[in-house]
This record gives C-alpha cells, structure tokens and sequence, in this order.
C-alpha cells in the first residue's frame, strides 16, 4: 500500500496511539488503513461413497485438483459463500451437512473454513474456473496432483475420518505457502 | 474506496472480466480492490462454573459486556488470536478448548469465530480496552447490559448447552447490525 484509498494522499507505517502494531496511516487524512485474513470458503462436495473435485483451470496450480473453495464476499454467511463456490466451480448443488475444517495458513492471511456439503443431485459440470469435475471414490482421490496443501490436508483428514466411522471437526495451523 | 492504493489514481466501481461482481478497479495500473469479510476471534474463558466477560472501555457499546474479542491480525492463526485477544482484554491466559460458535454477520462483513477457553487461572485484570473485567457465574450474566447480539447469542448457546450438558458447535447467521 502507498496511498490512501480515501484522500489519494501518501501511507507511512507507524503503530498508531493505543495499537501495537504498525499500520499504514495517511499523512493527510490520518485514516489508518488495517490489513486482516481473509476467509476462504470451501466444501467437500458428497454424494454416497463419493467427493467431488475439481481441476483448476486457472492459476495458480493451474491443472491440479481441489474441491470447490474460493473468497469469501461481502453480504453472505460462511455457508452461503461454501454453496456458491461449489455452484460457481462444479455447477453442483449442495447443502450444508457440516463445518468440517478451520485450517489457518498465518503466512499467506488466510482461513479455510471447509464444509461437508451433501450433493442434491449426483450432477456436476465443469464452471468457468475449472477444466474438469467429477466425483471420486475416497481410493481414487488424484493425492500426487492435489492443487495446495491446505486442500490435501482437509481431504487427509476426511479420509481419516470416514476409515474411523465418524467426523469430527478438525482445527489447526499449516506452514502452507503459495509460490510467489 | 476512491483511490488506488498502489499507484494513487482515481478508481471506478465496474466488473472485471470474468467476475460477476462490481469492484474497485484503477483506471491507471488497473488493478482490482477487493474487499471482504473480516474475521473476529473470540473466546469465552471458563473458570469452574464461571466465565470471563470485560466491560468495553472503548465505543461502539462503551460500558457494556462482551467476552474478549478482536479482529484477526495477519500472521496468526485463529486460535492464537483468540487467545491475544484474551490477553489484552482481560490479562487472563487461556488454552483453547474448541471451537465454539461460527457467527456470520453478513449485513456487516464480519464472521465471528468463538473458541471456549481454559482459563490457565482464576486471575484477570482490565486491559487498555476494558473499564472492568471478572467471572460470572451463568446465573449472573448481566443480559441487559450485553455488548452486541452476536455476543448475547454466542452466550445464550453457551448457557443452554451447559444446561444439557454437553457443547456443540453452533453455525449460524445473524441479522446484526452495529449502530452506524
């Protein structure tokens, strides 16, 4: 950031009275102008014995897998962001079984929050963002051509889970780091 | 949002290629703004049979009782915002027990992650934030005199849950707005 969204003015990074961290301030307007995490919003799309899994057609990872998971917007709730991007990727249909992961990656300002979504219709079309979707059997999950990290991890889980008979919430912190 | 935050040009509100939603673009470098929900951490520290709340020092709701709460910083995790946001509030140390609550405020961007803490001891003190801070037994929450719904909410799951025993994760989406 150089200058401020509201004047125009140049931002200096100083901790401003009260903070204890440094923040970018207008030398004009003296707005401050705080950073935070932003929510990324994701569903494992289930439809009997299956997930569904998307192929990325857009950078980065382009051409590696993943399920439905984008930014979360302005004006909508967690789950509303989750049933989107599942619409908007896979053209699929879901509702919400479950929170299922908050899985913080601190070094790149993001949150997972991933959802079990439970498919309306074993129906599904590759969206704008993806080159191709179909449902997997947990066996056949592509594990050498998963798209993040942070997407394995939550399927890791999930496979977990589904071995043990029962899913349970999982919360934890990955060193995940998207290539710059 | 008026300027550039990158290069200080004017921006205009318009839908980039290939999104479906309006958005600061710079009529210059032409980069995109994007602007999304923020993520309050919170926790509510038990202690025995009591929990921690904190009386606000600070406006909105200045006087009124909240657990601790805070907007996620860049660069930690959700629980260890939950856990500093303890730490200014109320001086108190806390371990996260689990994730209690998901709140989604979408009428103002925000998305409430409420963990349960174990107080690490019975000991508090008002931080820079806080006019006052103590345990309350459940029976003494001072309902009328609550910071914000999503808080009142928050806490009334809290105490139906300890009525029937048993916590479970509550995901839901409020109607709340702050007083502008």
């Amino acid at each position: 950031m150089n200058y401020c969204s509201h004047c125009g003015a140049s931002v200096i990074q100083k901790i401003p009275p009260g903070d204890n961290l440094p923040r970018h301030v207008c030398n004009q307007c003296e707005l401050i102008h705080y950073h935070n995490p932003k929510i990324v919003a994701g569903c494992i799309p289930e439809w009997e014995d299956q997930i569904l899994l998307c192929r990325r057609a857009i950078e980065p990872r382009l051409g590696l897998w993943t399920f439905p998971a984008g930014f979360m917007e302005l004006g909508e709730s967690t789950e509303q962001a989750a049933i989107r991007e599942t619409k908007e990727e896979a053209r699929a249909e879901v509702e919400i079984a479950a929170l299922y992961a908050v899985l913080s990656l601190p070094h790149i300002g993001q949150v997972y929050l991933v959802f079990r979504g439970r498919m309306l219709a074993p129906t599904c079309e590759a969206g704008e963002e993806s080159l191709e979707v179909r449902l997997f059997p947990l066996a056949e999950i592509p594990w050498d051509h998963i798209a993040f990290p942070v997407v394995r991890e939550a399927l890791r889980c999930y496979v977990d889970d589904v071995m043990k008979g029962r899913f349970q919430l999982h919360l934890a912190s990955l060193p995940d780091r998207l290539p710059s």
